[in-house]
């Protein structure tokens, strides 16, 4: 079998404006202990904002997703524009406000949020072509739209937080709970998702449940 | 025994410009691991230059090494002015060009680099106290030029690259050589090195470095 290619979706890099750092790079380190090659991709389009993760507050500044992602991906990293279906065997999204500011504007607009075009074609084109799909901390909101707009009804976790478990309900999703150390595997639509932050507290913490995520995403691919 | 504090200096949030992030994040997963508690420190200062990680080319933008450093840390990181070696029983510097941009200005200068005063005093006090000190990747030349000037020969490893172990020399250093997946330990000055990526090539190979690296300063707490 050749080397398995697993796609990652950056959003940019830092929890509060972008792609969670540790879970994007828990991410391929799974990814690469298992033996697979990431493919890492995201928009060429301005950051929502732009986070002083210190002080918790904006700073007056403008960055490119694509740019700030490429630091977590030491470069190698592709306009998620050029990425197919066709390419990959499995895809992952980290979370980070980013899924929720850059990748889509849940943040904003909750339920009724609108999802980046091309993450939208990206993950549609995943499932037609029944390739699995992972999802960490908040990044399932985003499968909950694309999916739920499509009329699948995908289940998934974002551990225990009810607000947005009632979001993820109201887009058509079937929420459940899980620990941080848990993955949830929606078998039938091929879709596994893990609470990581959302729960941490800690990196050992989030760390097992994003590895049991990579191992069950690689254990789908046919 | 109470909680044991390992201290992590970062230098900005990115492998050209600041911290290598993969190495950043991967000891913080380790300390984590191996539970015990990062306390993780930056200089408050401006960054030498802002790089587009995949173009590689300078942007024309100013940012702070504490604000930015915050990314990998998740906000909760200090002023290294505050960090006294009485705090923390270990410390690490992980690699990145931020530590001979930031931290020092050995990619400029070389052998007759300048170490930022508050990095070199922590340095110092650390080995006064017979705490033990961990340098990844391109670090460890801090340490040959701290340790050098201060006339206490110690061992170190950036890997295989003759250049930058002909300067280390040049510094009052020893230098060997190391594979990705292991560490130099100097148990008579406690100082723990590893090459990452200046070795790599991939995450998976530097995890293994940085793992042992942690375990070997952990061992060395008294």
């Amino acid at each position: 079998m050749s080397q398995r290619k697993v796609g990652v979706i950056l959003s940019g890099c830092g929890a509060s404006d972008g792609s969670e750092i540790h879970e994007a790079v828990l991410t391929l380190l799974e990814i690469s202990r298992a033996g697979a090659e990431p493919v890492i991709a995201a928009p060429d389009a301005p950051q929502r904002d732009v986070i002083d993760h210190r002080a918790r507050a904006p700073l007056g500044e403008t960055r490119n997703v694509l740019v700030e992602s490429a630091r977590i991906a030491r470069g190698k990293i592709r306009d998620i524009r050029e990425l197919r279906a066709a390419e990959i065997d499995a895809l992952v999204l980290p979370g980070g406000y980013g899924a929720a500011k850059n990748l889509s504007d849940f943040a904003i607009a909750g339920a009724e949020c609108a999802v980046h075009p091309e993450v939208e074609r990206l993950l549609l084109e995943m499932h037609a072509a029944k390739k699995p799909i992972g999802a960490i901390c908040i990044a399932p909101v985003i499968l909950a739209r694309v999916f739920g707009r499509a009329g699948t009804r995908i289940r998934v976790t974002i551990g225990d937080d009810a607000e947005t478990a009632a979001k993820i309900i109201a887009m058509g999703a079937a929420h459940e709970q899980r620990r941080v150390d848990e993955t949830l595997v929606d078998s039938e639509h091929r879709i596994v998702t893990t609470p990581a932050y959302m729960l941490g507290p800690t990196i050992a913490d989030v760390s097992r449940g994003i590895a049991k995520l990579v191992q069950d995403l690689l254990g789908m691919i046919r």
